[in-house]
């Protein structure tokens, strides 16, 4: 394992700058030896001439090219030995079990897109063929599909060292798609990140991808450079609410704005019923403990507030849950910066007229401890939505409301989630369907008897919803669909056969399901101009 | 004919405001009698209230009803007669023939996305059934599916007063997503809005829609509180540069940013190739000097700049081009403001030194005088980029370039554009892969041997392209794909059959072709859940 602490750019190794970042232990605030430099001015815009240089090339490969690149990434993720699981766990305080899963999860992602490309319907091929006898004017051939939208600047989590951070998500679907990447790394994994970024420049020269089409720079104030670089034409972030919202302003102020992707803040709430409550009231509380526990409670879709209408039910349920939360414990969260901030939201909560804290996780100075709250129900129509500012970290805030109506009163007004959760039986939901149809409208994914940790990379999965859990409602960061942001559509109009790209051929070499006149087929078109 | 000149709120009238606009004949500057009333505050918001209101029945209606919704209002408009044509040729001074194709492309869009809605594709249904087995966590059944984003502003252009205006493809790819519309009325053509805003209304209550599924706004200055409405959720937008970029400002700044869809700004080159102009030099001028003055050259996809490489073919087309313009006439244009706007635009490139005029079509002071203009190379690559900013109204500019080099160095900076032109024959080509390359990086549509000008409204057309072309170049404003910027996804998880939309219920009950654990297909869902 041998760490440079240089950037990555167009294939090689760069390290201009004196600034230095280094690589802290989480448990121990212990640093490791090998400095971090952070990119130079002149880094960041060479990072970003590289995958400008490396697009046209990467995006005119077949998908099959692509699709063996990402196969070639999740090989070499996969063979980081424990070696490497020990480092992210120092760096990240996270337990190897789960970061072994979070790199099965990680390498598993890449392979679901190589799919995608091999499956093809990304393109999103349409072919309206020529109609010469038209009156009054004959229809010309126009062929569309869509292409990457260039060179995307990808923002790493912390809390994934490994799904969302430099092979993410966000680094898939975009590479998928024919993007060259820039990653701007987490200063907290720096080796992590390193060894990750190690293991795609191999899969970018064993696969004979361009120089230029992954690239990684270090830094805590080189974003705004990167996002504001006019070769960037799309930006992937997971992270704080202020972070994101920032990077979109300075897209939207550029001379050529461009979309901005980020996945940044929602409480996801659970709405618990009386008869769920009733026959499962033990294995929810327990549940949910874990649930809001779980990665020290530094999941995005972590429960930050639980729902239910005043009953005897609710009553003995929080009893319960109170249990439940007594029987967890403090632990480490993923840097010092975080505790910090989690613990300034517990005492932020903790002082709120109305709010008391009904169990705790034990005591501790140097680790998160968890936290149950229980509030009034005033607190949720009030104009500052206290309750309604995520806590990252292992707490969750329970509220009694007074009646149904009061509960569709706040769902109605209740700001856009990642996630809205109902623990309900069939006789719960009966007369609830309206309280679905606004969860519909709030959510990017609504669960019934589940917990919101725990999302499922799949072709159905949306990781999303509407402002602020995202900044952009239309997308997903999780699952296939994640792919749609970073293509654009474009038409070929009276192109002969041979000019076509692949996907839009008379004779479908690709083998794709395409839209041709309307009717999905996958059949080789019957072009009348060639007739 | 009844003309009230008020506001279009939840299904019925409004005229609070003082502030009056006039129809105007384009032709004669006559004021016609009827006072349109501008929307005062209180009147923005209630259409904003209204179309609020609307969206959770509007957007729970099956997709059967939107579709017959659709198809009334493309009766309505077939239905509006020969004097509703008149009056529309008096505001814009566009000729009947012309309106009356118009008037058909505008209802045959919206039957277009009725199609859509049965198709059913828009849906985008996936399906990832569960795997109660799966080591080392089981998965859990996840669906999703696509819902419209919520009520829609939408500013109509003046250019189309009926394809691209109150009835026209933004309005119409709204309404199919299921997303209430508040259309700001262009005060270039009052009355005709008005009328088509009628046509709507009659189907509205006809096929038994929600009131305000459909609002309308009139006024010069009601457009920037409209899109900072909170309830407004997405944009469409045909116009200026200015006038677009101003809105993406607004949006962009608000508490909950919103994506604006603006189609604004292209010069749409075509490129002049020697075995084309050697073979049908005399057609593409005479075809290129009627592109150029078509619709008096307000068209989005006017062509611009016309590009070829030094070559006596070149030469030689030039002589015959400027013979074409030498034929064409001044023409009224759709208002005095656009024809003022047209002679700053002449007079700037006139005066800018190394570009002449070669031919004019006619004099006029009240009317546009087609203009063909020459350039010197260098202009192409002067940092003002004098060459690139759009001049709305019946002029082009021809530049002569040094080789093919310079072509593709000047393709390469270029900005964005709706469209990009290959006049070429197969000899002509060879060797030019790159130089298509470029083009796909920069423009929308692609067109070979035809020219930009008439626009088909299909599925596999793009009407969109990078910046300035558009503000997003993921969408297109023109063809089906259109419907995709006003939807946005929602994934159930373990929803049992009965509570979830017929779109993803096992028994596949609209015949969707949908991705069911990764492989298309219409057959019913094998649902492990209920096995």
């Amino acid at each position: 394992m041998t760490l440079l602490g240089h950037n990555y750019i167009g294939g090689g190794r760069s390290g201009e700058g004196d600034v230095k970042l280094l690589s802290i232990a989480a448990a121990t605030g212990e640093a490791h030896a090998v400095p971090f430099l952070t990119a130079t001015e002149a880094e960041v815009s060479a990072a970003v001439d590289a995958a400008s240089a490396a697009y046209p090339a990467y995006r005119a490969l077949p998908a099959e090219a692509r699709a063996k690149f990402l196969d070639a990434i999740a090989e070499e993720i996969d063979a980081l030995g424990d070696d490497f699981i020990a480092e992210v766990s120092r760096e990240t305080a996270l337990p190897a079990g789960r970061l072994q899963g979070e790199r099965s999860r990680t390498s598993n992602q890449m392979r679901l897109f190589a799919k995608v490309l091999r499956r093809g319907d990304f393109y999103g091929a349409r072919i309206d063929t020529a109609l010469p006898q038209r009156q009054p004017l004959p229809r010309p051939d126009l062929r569309q599909y869509r292409i990457g939208v260039g060179p995307v600047a990808v923002f790493g989590a912390s809390n994934f060292p490994l799904a969302f951070s430099v092979a993410g998500g966000d680094t898939a679907a975009a590479l998928a798609a024919g993007c060259p990447v820039v990653f701007k790394a987490h200063s907290g994994h720096l080796i992590t990140s390193e060894l990750v970024a190690d293991a795609i420049e191999r899969a970018v020269k064993k696969t004979g991808m361009p120089a230029g089409t992954f690239n990684m720079i270090y830094g805590d104030r080189v974003g705004a450079q990167l996002v504001k670089s006019a070769g960037i034409q799309a930006v992937g972030f997971t992270g704080s609410l202020r972070g994101g919202r920032a990077l979109c302003d300075m897209a939207a102020a550029r001379p050529q704005p461009i979309p901005v992707f980020a996945e940044m803040s929602s409480i996801n709430p659970i709405i618990l019923m009386p008869e769920a409550l009733k026959l499962r009231g033990d294995a929810i509380a327990k549940d949910l403990a874990g649930s809001v526990t779980v990665g020290v409670g530094q999941l995005c879709t972590s429960p930050g507030l639980l729902l239910g209408v005043r009953s005897p039910e609710l009553t003995s349920f929080i009893e319960k849950l109170s249990a439940a939360f007594g029987g967890t414990n403090p632990a480490t969260m993923l840097n010092s910066g975080g505790l910090t901030h989690y613990n300034g939201g517990v005492a932020r909560l903790t002082q709120l007229p109305g709010v008391k804290v009904i169990a705790t996780g034990g005591t501790s100075y140097t680790q998160a401890v968890p936290h149950l709250f229980k509030a009034d129900a005033a607190l949720l129509f009030s104009k500052e939505a206290p309750l309604e500012e995520e806590v990252f970290g292992p707490s969750t805030v329970i509220v009694e409301l007074e009646s149904r109506e009061q509960l569709l009163d706040f769902a109605a007004k209740m700001n856009g989630q990642l996630t809205a959760t109902l623990q309900a039986e069939i006789g719960d939901l009966q007369g609830n369907q309206d309280l679905i149809a606004i969860l519909e409208q709030k959510a990017g994914r609504l669960l019934l008897n589940g917990f919101p940790t725990g999302v499922e990379v799949s072709d159905a999965m949306v990781h999303g919803g509407p402002y602020p859990a995202t900044s952009d409602a239309r997308g997903t960061s999780v699952g296939t669909l994640a792919i749609d942001r970073f293509l654009r559509p474009i038409c070929y109009q009276n192109y002969p056969d041979e000019l076509l790209p692949a996907a839009l051929q008379n004779s479908n070499p690709l083998g794709l399901l395409r839209l041709v006149d309307g009717e999905p087929t996958k059949a080789v078109v019957n072009d009348p101009r060639t007739a």
